[in-house]
């Protein structure tokens, strides 16, 4: 009767947001202290001071009927203009504001961006591990997703890539650092990546676009993440506040394209198209600028970095076999059984809540959010212990 | 090369938005003051004094992690259930927190609440004239919207909506008050219209589905809209706080089922699957925060109708023809020669900007929004009077 595609996305909940409700729920039985939530990708971290400072600046400086009032589709002019010239000191590029979109988030980045270069059929490369929502906004968007595997250490094989190249290719979506294994892609691979979509573009007469899903730009723990404008110029970067500033509430991000990218006008106009038929009229106002006065700032990172040592010592000591994440908040470690949503449901009985891999496009593996009180940690390192214990007998 | 339909979606903006920006240039050209920027419907009240006290008592009392991390995708608890118990007041039904979905604003409500019922060529029934995305959103949808006439008082015709009722008809999509006309449906006109769908979807065996989109529903200043809960079970009401709070740039709204439609669940279901495709994670935390603090307030209504009062006596006087508004901030008027877009360019010679009906669906009008300072519509009578002046030579 309704939409049966809308009706069972509706009803199949992606399995992280899955979990975090059961998480919820169950936390409201037996005791928010009892359940280990490593579900969800939400920042624990508060939000750094600038935040709050520049909410209540606009609060006490402009009037509400300005403050609150729509801004152009694509952001407001001083927002746009702050984000170019912070992506032109990172990329050493000169980057125009005509060609910066303020969107309602990353997940309004990316369901914008493949509506807008995507017709039907056309296919988007992603290394898997991927972000499960990739699937649905391509999908959305009429396009193909076409997961290709990273390495072993979980990092860009860009010679895997250009081999999965068609002609129906039309971009390759890379997120770097990585929701889910952590890995940050280096400046070798990710000019490699360059290198060789500009040898596809030009053997087919017709450009592969980067998108460079970013949210996690500022959240990186060793070699900060290169500007993916300077290794390749058909890029888009989309970012989000959501991890760096952690305002993943209030949906805050934009769509930026390299100065140096084909066709940049009409590209711009299929970016505000596809904002407006998706019913976006503007980037929340208030947040707009909130977010331009914090730019380059992020919420205490360091928080995490302990959290990563605490978590990852301790499974290896315990013997889950795990790549040191490098960046994010995320640690993907292999499920000790070939079932990891099997694996995973042991884990529930022992109040532990991890993501398993499939949705993720690999098997065997589990997501383990490590964006959660330190205590949190602390507190389930014995269910962990006594989980590895089980397959030991 | 990009998608050609988002590509001419943004290439076309609509023609309130062209307007809208053309006004900005032209305004700094040529001073503020003297440009009539009549174009959008951006309120100029400003937001009532709850809005900032609760957005600075949520900055106050609730810890920044919390305060704006994710929600729900459906909204936060606690702010579902203040609008269904808003609703329950209003309509007299008891309405369940279960079936609010919070959006981020209007346009958000009506791109997921079609997206979720539309099937391929389904048919979307829309009293015309009406809002110019309606058709955007249908048609991303994959659906056909239907425009069925109004009255010539530009009341709504029941009688003519159940006649264009085809076996493709999914829905009936309302707006009161109307824009662009400003007229608010009566009581017997909607409990009509609730009979005739009541009727045809008896006898076709499926529902028809009645959309009330009724941003508006607070600016009335007449007998206030009825609740279309009242009229037909099978309702949805798609809201935004965008006009009775004006927050129109922190996109805040929402969907709301009757507690009598059928398929309650797998509605919702639709709603919520929509949602995730279209890239909206959850709405802006802390505006959903704000917004329940603030349920039935609006802004000083007073203003719009002391513009109101002045703008159509003076146009009535100089012999403009015009219904009086009832609601809404616009006035529907005549233009002064057949093709309203060549009037609308006579007008802009004059500096007065207009928006010609042709997107609203209808030929031959104007609509005049009087969301404006006193002061501008005071200054813009001498260039009306100069235009009808010009038609009279």
């Amino acid at each position: 009767m309704f939409n049966r595609t809308m009706q069972s996305l509706g009803e199949t909940r992606s399995a992280i947001r899955e979990l975090y409700e059961y998480g919820r729920a169950r936390k409201r039985e037996i005791g928010e202290e009892n359940v280990f939530d490593f579900s969800i990708g939400n920042p624990n971290v508060p939000a750094p001071a600038c935040v709050e400072e520049a909410a209540l600046r606009c609060f006490r400086e402009i009037s509400p009927e300005t403050l609150h009032a729509y801004t152009s589709a694509a952001g407001l002019d001083e927002v746009r203009r702050a984000v170019a010239a912070h992506l032109s000191v990172r990329s050493g590029l000169e980057c125009s504001e005509r060609f910066v979109y303020m969107t309602c988030g990353a997940s309004a980045s990316l369901a914008i961006a493949l509506s807008a270069i995507l017709n039907a059929g056309e296919e988007v490369i992603v290394p898997a591990p991927y972000f499960p929502e990739y699937r649905i906004f391509t999908e959305q968007a009429g396009g193909k997703l076409v997961p290709v595997p990273v390495k072993r250490d979980f990092h860009l094989d860009p010679d895997a890539v250009a081999r999965a190249v068609t002609e129906k290719t039309k971009a390759v979506l890379v997120n770097s650092p990585n929701n889910p294994t952590g890995a940050v892609y280096t400046q070798e691979e990710m000019r490699a990546l360059g290198a060789a979509l500009r040898e596809k573009s030009a053997s087919r007469g017709a450009p592969i676009w980067l998108l460079a899903d970013e949210p996690y730009r500022e959240i990186c723990y060793g070699v900060p993440p290169v500007s993916p404008f300077t290794v390749y110029e058909n890029t888009m970067i989309l970012y989000s506040f959501s991890k760096s500033l952690s305002l993943a509430g209030e949906r805050i991000g934009y769509i930026a394209l390299s100065p140096q990218c084909a066709n940049a006008e009409a590209l711009f106009s299929a970016i505000c198209g596809a904002g407006r038929s998706h019913g976006y009229v503007c980037a929340p106002a208030l947040f707009q600028r909130v977010a331009a006065s914090c730019l380059g700032r992020s919420a205490d990172i360091e928080r995490y970095r302990a959290n990563r040592d605490l978590l990852y010592g301790a499974l290896a000591d315990m013997g889950y076999r795990c790549a040191v994440p490098e960046g994010a908040f995320y640690l993907f470690a292999e499920a000790l059984e070939p079932d990891a949503e099997a694996f995973c449901r042991r884990a529930q009985a022992r109040e532990l809540l991890l993501v398993p891999s499939d949705s993720f496009g690999v098997k065997g593996y589990v997501r383990i959010s490590y964006c959660v009180a330190r205590e949190t940690i602390e507190r389930s390192l014995p269910a962990f212990r006594a989980l590895i214990g089980e397959y030991r007998k």
